[in-house]
């Protein structure tokens, strides 16, 4: 085998990440600073989580539907909180059409503004609740310190934007909405994740209450990697959003948005990937078996794909006999492909195959006959090793702590730090001006001590805390 | 039944195009002049039609991938041609991040510069061609007379980007993919369209050759439905993409560039449309069939939407028993759903179900029990009565033409008109001066006379000419 063409994750993380991130095909960077290309395996990838958000989003009831990318400034001045949330962050477009234009456009951020604007219009009765819509589209938000995936200004997500009649309903929904989320990441990513609540200090802008799934990456660093906010009546009051209950009343409705995005690409690049390079959950690969074919006869390697197809794995034939066998495996497990099967001669001559798992790259012989059906049976196992990995990962990463410099001394080297929490805003801001960690979430768990962490004030909440990217 | 809820085609089919894109919900204006909010019953029919372009672009062997949304004005400039034709319809980010940028950027009006950038960096041999991208997006293009669907700022659509060794091997692709279009849009959206390559004057900005899949609206009126452009060189050349031969010698590519848009469902409407309403191809219709639950008791209803479901159809239960019946109708009919089953106090007395056609509006009684089969069996029906329609509608509606006073008076009542043509410059300058029409497209028939209906100089070829969207 050639040398290790990625630096080594426990030599440098980040150099590891760009370097996979590139090798794998995944993606690079665009012309203009923060922009980003998605090179065809990597939206290959996106697409399977595409298919199957969509699909779970669907199941709640949800439509899909497209607002406009570009809409004037005075939207998003119409909710208080939120212009001052993402104002810093806009694109603005000035000139169209060779003229200056007399209100200037936002390149959309997010889309609370727009979608909440056309509630209102649409919504006269009870009978039209809950409304529940599901935009797939792009947004742009000013990235100083860009990086793939994870901080791009330019990112592709779903946001979700719904409409009830009461603020519990929207409770609920935000609710269900989280828990569709973490069923995803952990079913369909593998990624084992914390659900939880928000501080104030990391709500999205204009939410009364905001909850987030938190993975944790190989290099200890927490990663959001889905929210699911709680408007309540504030963007419903600023876009006057009522209807008439079944009584005749006029009441003012209730809201919520979530969104999940590329970003979480980043995810499973960081919590599965290797020194080898990616290791793709099943689920989420674009060829779940790869077949070698070693030479210019191929019809082994074409009966075990056609095999592979009709047992309805995604299979793909690798036919490149001129370039090298050693190259072409390189390859392959820096894509990420969870199983390979490799046909030489001398295993054909033994009637045989070669079976490769690329979470253990432990290689097995199976009799050519039986090759398809053994690669389809390793696909399920693979899924939830690799799921089972990353909980036990974060589970060994996660550390109670009480002491607040015991703490301060060890959240440089990563990890999940469960804390008791006093609840205000001083021991949030505290928290960021004495380390580089931020709370991830509220859990619900005891907390393990009587008193804040941070200030010693009495402690109200039970916190994990955590830098992240 | 209520009276009718749109302005008749005959009376006035610009309007008749806004009440039927407004009372079907499938979209309406969005708050900045020219952009559009696509709701959740028009999304859902342009998901069924990019899931199925998305299926017979990818069985040409292209991937799909993702570009960004904003680049550098530089960028557009470096094909001549190119930045000629966009300029005017660019519009322009100058600020980003609360500070003016030091180069303004563009908000993607189409991508071949970004695209054939990367395939210079991505391709070094010929074992890399050809290579395939397609790339599922939003555009912008400033639009002066907006008109949803038809012509908006942005739009949604695909781009297809191809880089191959040779010219011919370009044009091949150029055809290839026209082919493809046009097959979607007979078999998929049941539109029978002309394919022919445009004249100089309608050509893409940068393009060798432009072939174009054109449609003729109810109203006479032409639809450029898709585009497929042979690129040459052009692009190669002022990107620099050139590759190792299997000789090893460093050649240019050559590149294509392809596209169809959200403009496609303005042409399903009103090629299909109504007076009472949309008439959706069963293949594109979110529902293909509503079952209508006239009374609280639902069962019937339910079993004989889990009957079709379970047959493959998109079948949808309408249990909204607090609306009047004849509201329900009207809805369905405006929203075009291709067969409905209405289930009666009297129908279910007799054992017996009425199925509604809405391409015909025919009712038949049918035995309950055979309700869900009568009904899968009349999708596949009305799938080719209404492309069948649409052929002969247009055939009716091309004329061959040899005396141009004849033709100027004719073009106005609208139509395709079959026409020798010279092929100069000036002809088709003069045609657009005397004349609201275009050359659609150039075809392969014989020529109706021996000279040109413009100039009255010697025809070299056969054109349809129109007036156009």
């Amino acid at each position: 085998m050639p040398k290790a063409v990625l630096t080594p994750q426990a030599e440098n993380f980040p150099a590891w990440y760009q370097d996979v991130v590139a090798r794998a095909e995944l993606a690079e960077n665009g012309p203009a600073r923060g922009t980003m290309v998605i090179r065809p395996w990597g939206y290959a990838v996106w697409e399977l989580m595409q298919a199957e958000m969509d699909r779970r989003i669907k199941a709640t009831g949800a439509g899909n539907a497209a607002f406009p990318l570009l809409f004037p400034t005075s939207f998003l001045e119409k909710e208080e909180q939120h212009v001052e949330g993402f104002s810093p962050e806009l694109a603005v477009v000035t000139h169209g059409g060779g003229e200056q234009l007399a209100e200037p456009l936002v390149v959309r951020p997010t889309s609370e503004t727009v979608v909440n604007h056309y509630f209102a219009k649409w919504i006269q009765s009870h009978r039209d609740l809950p409304l529940k819509l599901n935009l797939w589209n792009n947004v742009v938000r000013w990235e100083l310190r860009p990086r793939l995936f994870l901080r791009t200004t330019e990112f592709l997500w779903q946001e979700g934007h719904t409409v009830h009649a009461t603020y519990e309903d929207a409770a609920e929904e935000t609710r269900r909405m989280l828990e569709v989320y973490r069923r995803f990441m952990e079913e369909s990513l593998a990624i084992s994740v914390v659900a939880g609540e928000k501080s104030p200090g990391e709500r999205f802008a204009g939410a009364d209450h905001t909850f987030t799934c938190e993975a944790l990456m190989r290099d200890g660093k927490a990663l959001q990697m889905g929210t699911s906010h709680n408007l309540g009546h504030n963007f419903a009051r600023a876009f006057d959003i009522r209807y008439l209950d079944a009584g005749g009343e006029r009441r003012l409705a209730a809201t919520t948005s979530w969104g999940t995005s590329t970003r979480m690409l980043g995810g499973v690049i960081m919590v599965h990937g290797d020194d080898h390079g990616l290791r793709l959950p099943p689920a989420i690969a674009p060829h779940q078996v790869v077949v070698l074919q070693l030479d210019e006869e191929g019809e082994a390697a074409s009966r075990i794909v056609a095999e592979l197809g009709a047992a309805g794995v995604r299979a793909h034939l690798d036919a490149r006999t001129h370039t090298s066998f050693g190259r072409r495996s390189v390859d392959w497990e820096l894509k990420g492909v969870p199983v390979r099967i490799e046909l030489g001669a001398r295993e054909l001559g033994a009637g045989e195959a070669t079976l490769v798992r690329r979470d253990t790259r432990t290689k097995t012989r199976v009799p050519l006959d039986g090759a398809a059906r053994a690669a389809a049976g390793l696909l399920d196992e693979i899924q939830q090793a690799l799921r089972t990995q990353s909980r036990t990962f974060r589970e060994e990463h996660t550390h109670p702590v009480t002491d607040f410099d015991e703490f301060a001394e060890r959240v440089g080297d990563g990890g999940l730090f469960l804390a008791a929490w006093s609840g205000t805003e001083e021991s949030e801001r505290a928290l960021g001006e004495k380390t580089s960690a931020t709370i991830r979430c509220i859990v619900d768990a005891a907390p393990p001590a009587p008193i804040c962490l941070i200030t010693g004030e009495p402690a109200t909440r039970t916190v994990l805390i955590g830098r992240a990217y």
